[in-house]
């Protein structure tokens, strides 16, 4: 089964909310597995799309219990691990999509492409070097579709 | 949806895999997910028993990619985390089933009696106090029915 | 540099608490450092015993910050895994010694024991097989001279 | 006792090993702790630096043994976690100090700024907004010294 990782901030704008939601249910259409944080914001917009599709999502949680958690999650794995967690998330996905910025969403981008794995992004932050040039390394798209598509698992 | 791990060892007698393959069974036709380590002996007992009835089965691996699981999980999370990952395992279940004994086995029970997660035993290792005696807060079971019923999860 | 890792209750018999305190000094005596899971009752014991004689001593906390920490230690290592983080504590050492009995200082030992590491125990619970032998692989001592002694790390 | 975590890549200019051995002895002369990854590059720049001046280093390795670690560190915490020990870096410094950049450098960053901790960064990447402004909530150095002054934490 293909899973994917979609990553974003627990406080997100209503426009990657939006995106997520679409990217979880194109996921749970393409009957791929959702991996996500678990909590609120992008994380449970992903969810809501891909269940609201039939999809499965796994909620990766920080927190040692299911408190807190989604509803749209259809199996939570509390770790009890704090931001530890964010590894788990960035080495689940065969690919990860990051929606939005924030210091935790960033820190799962860089986890991921640590790993090797392929990252796609839509909308966020960007990371640049001292100069001010991009690092390469990211994919970047301008909608949930193309985001699915850079991702290179969906035929 | 209730979720119970199933630990065990992965060098396995022949009576603990086909207890955890009907321990597997079990819960999956009680509509419950199973929440094993994802590799062989027990661990794959328990996910095969499961799936062969339409079950939903988690393995949380130890490694830091899906190589080496047992082809029955639903849904893989690799880890990269090696044994601390038994303490997600140990935190996921609403309850842990214990089948057969092994240090990795014993080092799930106790984590997660050290949660206050209720732990049922089918077979395996024992702990007892310095004088011999039974250290309480383990639930022993003598079949897979049993084992379920001892949960406390299924009316 | 010897490394040794100390586990034990937080609620600690006083003879535990004693035996760790001896066994804290004899390893800063001879130069190892003291790891622990940095709170109270062993682990503090422990680590007041090592820096009692200018023994360097590493804390290392389920909690997200030094908070609750014994002031006994060198250096305070949060990791905010909670229980996860006793797979760091049984890694950490070139032996580990374990004094006296819970679910918590189980685990380290059994993932001690998992990873192939010498363990020594002083006091505490013992692990039985079904038919109530002894499982091999945990070496007993009677005392915290002893105690260092069966690690097999010093002369 | 004060602990600076210092994050940097493996591979490492060579300007930023030279920043970095001078931060760590900075910090050893000033009898802070230095935490690090415990491998070559920036890691083992700052913890000879440290070390050069009689300064306390802890390596919390991704390995689950001391292997491969440089022989400049105090004490080894090796984890076995993976990357997953890049949240443990993040949590154990007071403040956290980034020379250079890499994606693993990268995650110490954004799970110390997602912990409320003081981050202080010498070279390296930086992150910007969609717009390319930048994100807000790092301090730039231009000197080892600015970089200690700017953790407030040395008076």
């Amino acid at each position: 089964m293909i899973q994917v990782s979609v990553c974003g901030p627990r406080e997100a704008a209503p426009q990657d909310v939006a995106n997520a939601r679409e990217i979880g249910r194109l996921l749970g259409e393409r009957g791929a597995a959702v991996i996500c944080g678990g909590y609120g914001g992008v994380m449970e917009a992903a969810a809501e799309g891909a269940s609201s599709v039939g999809g499965l999502v796994v909620g990766v949680l920080s927190g040692p219990t299911r408190g807190g958690a989604t509803p749209y999650l259809t199996v939570a794995i509390p770790t009890g691990m704090g931001e530890a967690r964010n590894a788990v998330i960035a080495l689940a996905g065969d690919a990860v999509i990051v929606v939005g910025g924030s210091w935790g969403t960033l820190s799962e981008l860089a986890l991921a492409r640590r790993n090797g794995t392929v990252v796609v992004q839509l909308g966020g932050w960007r990371v640049v070097d001292e100069k001010g040039r991009p690092v390469e390394g990211v994919r970047y798209a301008d909608s949930p579709v193309e985001a699915l598509w850079l991702t290179g698992l969906f035929g």
